[in-house]
């Protein structure tokens, strides 16, 4: 009795100074050191160039090259210049973009684009409805399978249409251009009422679609972009292909380029996969 | 006797129970969650505006207002578009800016981005000499107050030219435009030979600086330029205010927009600061 109560001390004293140890040789920035060794992180960012798909009233992005080959002082040398519409490609739209009082691109708190991702999984809805609009169940049905509210977490709306990235007529609904082709729009995005409902009964930092906007392609008023943004939580649109995500505790980073006064503008989007995912 | 081994197997069994429990309950975003809440975030960014510094050579950061208004269905609406140099503000340089085989901004491994901060400070150095070049003897200081080697971190050179942004004449040595005023162009960087030091005998991720060039502002080829992109180590230029920063343990998070094919672009850089700091 005296061996084995013995036997189990010391093994329980081996045991917490082997965590302890763990813990201290680690100190935040292993965090991400483990993380990236293993190969975890997940970038959720389509790339700019001249496929980038944009409003159809907008123009593409523009890359101009100015210098690419070698100088005469035996150096290589490569620089370019670049033209895009700000809400185009994977890109965040500020407050301000629907909401004259709102929050401008360099001005939204960084504690909003990092966080925790709830992501909800309407693949099959989209898939039978391009005019498929996120519901509040659609919602609620995320919290009762992780069983918490959608509270301090950025919601990703995943519909699957990042995998039609870049068809234009596949991801659009159409690939006609003007404002004429405004109304040919069809694709699936955040309810009206869905909107509301986050803003005025749960609390989120922010939220992405791997759509081309976070109200459905047939909107006329966009009114969830008009109520998200009147509570400054801002939109990510265009964001990329989900599929490897669980639908939750994945770490979300989204940082967008800091534009002075800016309505919106490209966002690179990382999600960090938790341990054991 | 017993009673004091069974107690204290009892106690070893409880803080072990106790370790345990804390770490099942904060999975890795609580990590992020519990470091923003203490409000440790320093963005290392520079916003682009029309005071945003870009080489003399270069036109400025133009941001091009299309609307701003309420529309006739009654909401308000706002947007730009914004024409941009890829090597101006706060920006990454790929190493395909100087090197032909050298990876494009796209290309660049998202691990080299994210990773431990090492801030060697010259502040003192570059107050007294605005062509003051960081050495292999700065680089091996840190070392020796670290008891490491610079292996597998950020490299973030502070000569503390950050607070002259946007103050073109202190930043640069010159406020004039145009070709001739390269020559007049006076502000730190980092010497040549301790950019291969770092190549050749240790293994960094990425280096940053806060002046406008990795390579001091009298250099004529941009030999620290050359080294670091041979061997695919990306620069970051203009990089914010590093004085919050402790000399190492940050954790940096340096996210390029993704212009394919670019030799360089934006970048939004923030620090996590480490616990206890």
């Amino acid at each position: 009795m005296h061996r084995t109560i013995l036997a189990w001390g010391l093994f329980l004293l081996v045991a917490c100074a082997a965590r302890s140890s763990i813990a201290q040789s680690h100190p935040s920035p292993g965090f991400f050191a483990e993380t990236l060794r293993e190969g975890r992180v997940v970038d959720l960012t389509h790339t700019f160039n001249r496929d980038t798909i944009y409003w159809p009233t907008e123009e593409g992005f523009k890359l101009v090259k100015e210098k690419a080959g070698f100088t005469d002082k035996g150096y290589y040398y490569a620089a370019n210049r670049f033209v895009a519409a700000e809400h185009g490609g994977t890109h965040i739209d500020a407050p301000v973009h629907f909401s004259a009082t709102g929050k401008t691109v360099d001005e939204i708190p960084l504690n909003r684009l990092i966080g925790e991702a709830a992501v909800i999984d309407v693949t099959r809805a989209c898939k039978k409805n391009p005019d498929y609009q996120i519901s509040i169940a659609d919602l609620r049905r995320w919290e009762e399978a992780h069983q918490r509210q959608l509270v301090d977490v950025i919601v990703l709306l995943r519909t699957g249409y990042a995998k039609r990235w870049p068809n234009r007529k596949a991801y659009l609904g159409t690939d006609a251009t003007g404002p004429e082709a405004v109304a040919e729009l069809h694709f699936p995005g955040l309810a009206p009422a869905a909107a509301h409902w986050l803003t005025q009964h749960r609390s989120i930092k922010a939220v992405g679609i791997d759509t081309a906007s976070i109200d459905y392609g047939q909107s006329k008023r966009f009114a969830s972009h008009v109520t998200l943004f009147e509570h400054n939580v801002p939109a990510m649109e265009n964001v990329g292909d989900m599929s490897g995500l669980p639908t939750a505790r994945a770490t979300i980073i989204a940082l967008p380029m800091k534009i002075g006064g800016g309505s919106g503008g490209p966002v690179r989007v990382l999600a960090i996969l938790p341990n054991g995912s």
